[in-house]
């Protein structure tokens, strides 16, 4: 199962009443962070996401609302003991901003790894045993989307393993795909398991103009989060300008998908009330969520097996 | 008249009750905001303070919860149109500090003035029409406190005008100080005016050990806002290792320096209902206010001319 959480859903500056744009996605109590602009401490706080859980901080871009929030959070992370590393990934240049922005948060109690991303080409790296897939967006300053996806481990089959007089006391390791030799004898995981099961997926894109690419980035995934800036179509020319989407690019990327569900995020200061335009938006994809601050979800997968 | 507010009023890290610790001081429609930490563009909004209004950002010192919000107020009073200057006043360091942090906020529309205080002794300086005076304070890490002083003009006295046979359209020039020639006729301010009026105060002291210093820079003011980072008697050693103060300090150096009002703020985040303990810190002075996020005042000096 995987636990993912909106604790804010803002564009551009922090309002009393919405807090910028992050995603908290969380597996078997390891979890990461997908942006930290300025308040998202407060915002996780308030959405019940346990930061001390936190293994990895993603950064879209160096924009001030997606990252300005970093040195805070680093200092309560560290007040909160945390003594484990932390890798904080982004585009080129990530080590150099966030060392700039650490001036006020210095002598920290963990370590941070840096990892620098590729702007040019997607990349595909693994934390806290999930495998993050990075698609590189269209703003104005290099911007990258994300892919979590969790491996979920086959199903294995007790049949076969008592077939074979298997100890129970082995079952765990031989599922988690190590090999066991018991009085002589080798076991290997293919003789208890069942085959794949189908992954957990979510898609992560803020911020970007609409581009094919992102279709293909967002196939297969059980949740596909993107932003949506604006909703009316009057705004489509300020969109182009700024690099942003509208709710209908959003839901048209995720109708080409064939995603099961959509959550639009990133709204527009000015956009007080973006429910309102669930009607017009669900015409284009049906099952278009637009998110409020706090949405969670647990995905269980189908075969809920 | 000056309005006075305390958008937050939280230390160490933002709560979703409770914002960091900042002041803003404004007279005239000018604004000075004390501390900028995180999540206080959003306290200000909450407060109704108008940031189009400010015209200087002075900084205790360069911990996370009284800095880390100044990329995004920038961001945000660029984004509002501002292209007048702003000063940005802090201990020694401040530019670099300030420039390390703009990493994200980059290109604004307005010029940013940078002016280092010394640690070692006080500084004095004018900002909007405003006496600034600093106190250094006792903090792990250089911290100053601020005194800002509204000088009223002096009292006009139309009769001494009249008697001169002064043209009422030149009653505006002398009373802001300008000699003004009419028919080759010399008028002197003081030929006017009545004398000067008591000025208006404010003072503001956090993070700091206390210390004597505290009670003749708080002298003469009409409001001292202080930190109280714990009430509990208890907590004097830990205060004394965070380099913090208690209620109780704070009341002690307002009774000393026989100011008419105390503010208390900088709660620590432990401290979930710091009014409980206004009873206590009363018996040492009477008129302690234990504030919360967005408390105001309108200064009326008691002459009231």
């Amino acid at each position: 199962m995987v636990d993912v959480c909106l604790p804010g859903t803002g564009g551009m500056l922090p309002l009393v009443r919405r807090y910028l744009t992050c995603c908290w996605v969380e597996v078997m109590g390891k979890a990461i962070l997908i942006d930290c602009g300025e308040g998202t401490q407060m915002a996780l706080s308030a959405a019940e996401c346990h930061v001390s859980r936190m293994e990895c901080l993603l950064i879209t871009h160096f924009h001030a609302d997606h990252i300005s929030g970093l040195p805070g959070l680093m200092l309560t992370l560290g007040n909160q003991g945390k003594t484990t590393p932390l890798v904080i990934a982004g585009p080129a240049g990530i080590g150099r901003v966030v060392s700039s922005l650490l001036v006020i948060a210095q002598k920290l109690p963990f370590e941070i790894i840096i990892k620098e991303l590729d702007q040019k080409s997607p990349e595909k790296f693994e934390i806290a045993g999930l495998e993050i897939n990075t698609l590189p967006l269209k703003h104005k300053v290099p911007c990258l989307g994300y892919n979590i996806t969790y491996h979920r481990k086959p199903v294995f089959n007790p049949q076969k393993a008592a077939a074979l007089n298997i100890p129970v006391t082995y079952y765990k390791n031989l599922h988690a795909g190590e090999t066991v030799e018991i009085d002589g004898n080798i076991y290997t995981p293919d003789m208890v398991l069942d085959g794949e099961r189908k992954p957990i997926k979510v898609t992560y894109c803020t911020d970007t103009r609409p581009f094919d690419g992102m279709v293909d980035f967002a196939e297969g995934s059980n949740l596909f989060v993107c932003e949506g800036m604006y909703c009316d179509d009057q705004m489509r020319e300020k969109m182009n300008e700024k690099h942003h989407m509208l709710f209908s690019d959003a839901a048209n990327i995720a109708q080409k998908a064939n995603v099961p569900e959509l959550w639009l995020t990133h709204f527009s200061p000015a956009l007080t009330h973006p429910a309102e335009y669930k009607d017009d938006v669900c015409k284009i994809f049906a099952n278009t969520v637009i998110t409020r601050d706090g949405i969670k979800k647990t995905i269980v997968p189908d075969d809920n097996i």
